[in-house]
């Protein structure tokens, strides 16, 4: 489809690689009663990418990389998980791992399957029965990660959210039910049903709220909807200023390759830009989002267990929609697939899973000669690499953003649903919930992403020192503070892993730069580096000690800072689905003994997030709600990277007319 | 040239106003040596305005509401100030005060003058010669208010802040002189000359750099620019969706006043919405940005007298640019001019002052049902109004924005240049500055706004509430713990001034809420309310005792709330120019007695800004850095108020092609 048929080595396995793998293991393994859980590249060593990518040249160029496939099996129903390693290259199976009492990811197929099963199961029938409920197709159930369960040694649970729709396409988180069936996914059988306990109220199971809570405009009326609204068109009329060759993209001196998985969904890689005199300088190896945890509020069985790991448990890719034009993104859009495996090993496509395109994104910069009025000012035009993810009732839209002055951001936008459970007509959501509507509680909780930034800031070895702004510690009146408004810089580079966990601070006017320290800046003085900054780092609420903490300790500091190690890629473990909260996967364990992170290949893992009370404003459909973080170039460059762009295009604005009526003369109006 | 040929009473003095005006003053004073420092509308009072604008229904509405005009006039040279009143109603002066040792604002005239007669001035130019520099029409002069000098005692003083320039359009801030003259405005002479000293240099004065450090693109020369830009179009083919009627803005549900002077710039008057049911529901009767100080870092002379007060000192309507569209603003734009007045009282108009346009924002809401991949989503529209103000280097964009989920926000665009300072060849900017270029000092500062909030959340009497959230203070294990993830807000009501002095907390996930406690939320059982919250508040580096913390004590906090009065419109005081440390105009003066502000007529003071360490990219021209706060329904309406808008519209986006050369296909490639 594009020029390049030989696959970049960083490239995701494409349909054809898919099926060759999976070929090569039924060969070994036949039609066992087994799934596939996740066929994903391998992906080549970063010893040898420096070099393939021109970023090491202390070494000659391999002429050919490896392509391999990892897999990961799982038999049912003893739950036996295979870990494999196909060679593409050499079409063979070269490594083949079983391990017993983890749990991969959770598959899509086999959450449909549970509801399927679910709402066959004789106790989940009698629950509903209880409730008023005799029409299981009014039935419907969000099948979630069980979070940690007393009885989950070996087995492969689910907690399952149950809810009612009054017509297909209904709301149904305006209709909550009371109990959570625990679902044995291998065995694929409920093992057992917490029904939750009514704390103040007369009543010991609640009615379910009948009353429908609409937003689709079909359910809505057309008649009732916003009629005033003119349009708005974007248009680019000579086409898009970026180009793509196989999954590599250029835009404006940026130059990077896009990949995609089951788990992070999209990873950018080998970022790097080009600078003023034609030299491309390197600055991101690889940045994904690594994984997240949604931690619930409310301290009652079955609410306590509630603390999703939408990437670990369920993977960003298998949760990816399905764009389309003119809604999620506006303008001229260039759309990439996805491609991914189903439980047979098949591939299963995601068409328009990626969006890519350019948008005005107002002012970069301008200065005003205020004694003559002339002006300079140029537009700010922002490349944008995003997919949307639906994680049951929330929904998430992850976009990557890359400016003209250097500047690369990631934003987070949450929307979708509130998570609802119901209350009794007597019982209040309060103190660890909303109520948004008559019965409807939504709970408090939290969304915490860990986002893995594996830096290559002018070369591969960086170190991450931290900056925190001091007042003067001389008092007012003093000769080096006479009028007592001294302040300065403190900085301190991080030497191992101790020390390089850390919290954001507002007090301290805190940020981190990720800096290159054989590169020193020839104005500045200091090392090169990027700024990295977050508007948003709450604090972890759940408590040291607390399932949630122990097994999500990433979301417990804003930063850490661990040396490159390529089977280094998830925060939370790789088998994170009921992780065992003594087991303190992923990053406590890679941390445990102190090592270096000096002036060597290091990764970051930043914290970010939402501390989200919900408002009644937030239901039935949430208005989005952004969190992210943005890495800036500080004393890397030699000025303003953005300062060769044209002038603000005059010819394409207009005036705007908008009499209140049709006598009203137009245009402009004194003030 | 609208509809509306009878002013409202919010409505900025037009131009005829301020001829009637000032011919009236003149007629009492004749041509004495005076200048008029101000003329602005005299806003009437609330009492008047809430039963005019159908608030305040307990009493009649009035039918005539008084025109009444404020001038400031200057003595010259004896600096005595006039405060007069004119009702333009009964054509005659109601009010006339005299005060003497205070400072009006700088007008744009006295920079103008200042300037001219500086570089005429024969120490100015002995101190050029010294360093080189003889032919004086290289000299450019940034005139600054002093902050406070010693010798200010009833006398108006400027800071000269010297640069030069090696052609007319050149950029000065890349030849920065070493010394500043103090210049007294009224007799229009230098006073004294300050050399800054060296303090780590063999030389006693240093070198003037010669390099050039451009921007402009004549100087870059057109061939240096990027080509590879291709153009962005943004057109409304049916015109906008706002109306305007006079200075009154009706879009999406929200309507609003807009008025402008010489100080605060633009003013939102009479924000309030249109519910569902048709109920026009009030929330603010008047924001406006209202003080803001810039304080700088360097403890030495003169540095260590840079505060810049731009809204108190210079004036943001003073100091606002005139818009050329396609380069401030893109799409269709509606356009107001300004009407301020010149030294003389005459009408001086900044054309195209204020941009009004509305763009589309991404995504409002989006909710997919992954079992059958149906999807709702909305698109976000939202209004700007905005204008932008140069104050001498810096450039401020100042964005109102108002969302179609009931969302009010406001935000700063930092940009223009940094103010630089001249190092000798063998110094070092550190500590308190970067070195942005050789022998460039650019200091490390804090830009610090203070937003005035006047609300009227469904009527007059509000609260303010701080909700913080704390983890459940029951250990892991614990009956109502057992897991250890329970957490919840806590929110206090703030009962006087006392209490309602605050400052942001990331760790206690603080934020504020503006409450009418008279009405409570059918759903959530609490006040309806707009949550408030800031993502940048940095605290006031400047310590408790220093000049810039005293005459800036409104910086000092994240949130002050005063009991509302008419006369209490500018935190640092309204003669803030000079302001004397002692003195602490404005906010803790006001809040020197405890007052109640429970359930009363309340304005909220919120500080935000940005502490700005320089990089070397924001050198020569800075690309823009952003802060600003928002104000959220919070439990307000009945549901998310966006519900009703139609789904994203597929109609004009277009798929892209990227090709990277002829041969490939394009459209979409798999990943």
């Amino acid at each position: 489809m594009s020029v390049a048929t030989i696959p970049h080595p960083l490239d995701n396995l494409s349909a054809d690689e898919i099926r060759r793998a999976t070929a090569i293991v039924r060969k070994e393994r036949g039609n066992d009663t087994y799934i596939f859980n996740s066929i994903a590249l391998k992906e080549p060593s970063k010893d040898l990418m420096m070099p393939f990518l021109g970023w090491d040249t202390s070494v000659p160029k391999p002429t050919k990389i490896e392509r391999e496939a990892f897999l990961v099996l799982q038999d049912r129903p003893s739950g036996l998980v295979h870990e494999i390693i196909v060679s593409l290259t050499q079409d063979k199976i070269t490594s083949w791992i079983k391990k017993q009492g983890v749990q991969p990811t959770l598959h899509i197929g086999e959450m449909l399957e549970a509801e399927e099963n679910l709402i066959k199961d004789p106790r989940v029938i009698e629950e509903c029965r209880k409730l008023g409920i005799t029409d299981m197709k009014q039935v419907f159930i969000d099948p979630w990660g069980v979070g940690y369960h007393e009885s989950i040694k070996g087995r492969r649970l689910m907690q399952a959210l149950v809810y009612m729709r009054t017509s297909p396409d209904d709301n149904q988180y305006a209709h909550p039910l009371d109990f959570n069936p625990i679902y044995d996914v291998n065995e694929k059988k409920v093992i057992d049903i917490i029904v939750a306990k009514r704390r103040n109220s007369k009543f010991e199971r609640p009615t379910i709220p009948q009353e429908n809570h609409h937003f689709l405009p079909e359910h809505l009326g057309e008649e009732t909807l916003r009629k005033d609204l003119k349009p708005i068109q974007i248009i680019q009329p000579e086409g898009v200023s970026f180009t793509i060759r196989g999954q590599q993209l250029d835009w404006q001196k940026w130059n990077m390759h896009l990949s995609f998985n089951y788990r992070e969904g999209l990873v950018i890689n080998n970022v790097n830009y080009r600078d003023m005199d034609g030299t491309l300088r390197p600055l991101f190896y690889r940045v994904s989002l690594a994984e997240m945890v949604v931690p619930y509020a409310n301290p009652y069985k079955p609410y306590n267990h509630k603390m999703a790991f939408d990437v670990g448990e369920y993977g960003l890719g298998n949760l990816t929609n399905s764009l389309e034009l003119g809604c999620d993104c506006v303008g001229s859009i260039y759309y990439m697939d996805a491609v991914l495996a189903d439980m047979k090993g098949e591939p299963w496509i995601i068409p328009k899973a990626i969006c890519i395109h350019e948008e005005d994104t107002g002012l970069l910069f301008k200065h005003t000669d205020y004694r003559t009025g002339k002006a300079h000012s140029a537009r700010s035009r922002r490349l944008v690499i995003s997919h949307i993810v639906t994680a049951a009732n929330y929904d998430y839209g992850l976009y990557y953003y890359f400016y003209q002055d250097g500047t690369f951001q990631y934003e987070v936008k949450a929307t979708g649903e509130l998570n609802t459970q119901v209350l009794a007509v007597d019982e209040d959501a309060a103190p660890y919930g909303t109520m948004v509507a008559p019965q409807i509680d939504a709970q408090h909780h939290q969304h915490l992403f860990s986002m893995r930034i594996d830096p290559m800031i002018d070369g591969r070895n960086n170190s991450v020192a931290e900056t925190d702004v001091y007042a003067s510690p001389h008092p007012v009146g003093h000769p080096q503070n006479m009028v007592g408004n001294a302040f300065s810089p403190y900085t301190k580079i991080f030497n191992n892993t101790d020390e390089a966990q850390t919290d954001a601070s507002l007090e301290k006017h805190r940020t981190w730069k990720i800096i290159n320290e054989s590169k020193i800046h020839p104005y500045a003085k200091t090392p090169v580096g990027f700024k990295l900054h977050s508007a948003n780092t709450p604090p972890l609420l759940a408590k040291p000690g607390s399932i949630a903490y122990e097994r999500a300790r990433f979301a417990s500091r804003t930063l850490w800072v661990t040396p490159y190690n390529p089977d280094q890629l998830f925060p939370g473990g790789f088998y994170c689905y009921q992780s065992e909260p003594s087991d303190n996967l992923g990053l406590p364990q890679w941390t445990k003994e102190v090592k270096n992170v000096r002036n060597t290949d290091i990764v970051l893992w930043l914290t970010f997030g939402i501390t989200h009370v919900p408002r009644v404003e937030d239901f039935p459909i949430m208005p989005v709600e952004m969190c992210g973080w943005s890495a800036r170039a500080a004393n890397f460059f030699i000025g303003n990277p953005g300062i060769d762009l044209p002038a603000g295009n005059k010819t394409t604005s207009r005036n705007a007319y908008a009499p209140a009526d049709a006598k009203a003369c137009c245009g402009k109006t004194n003030l």
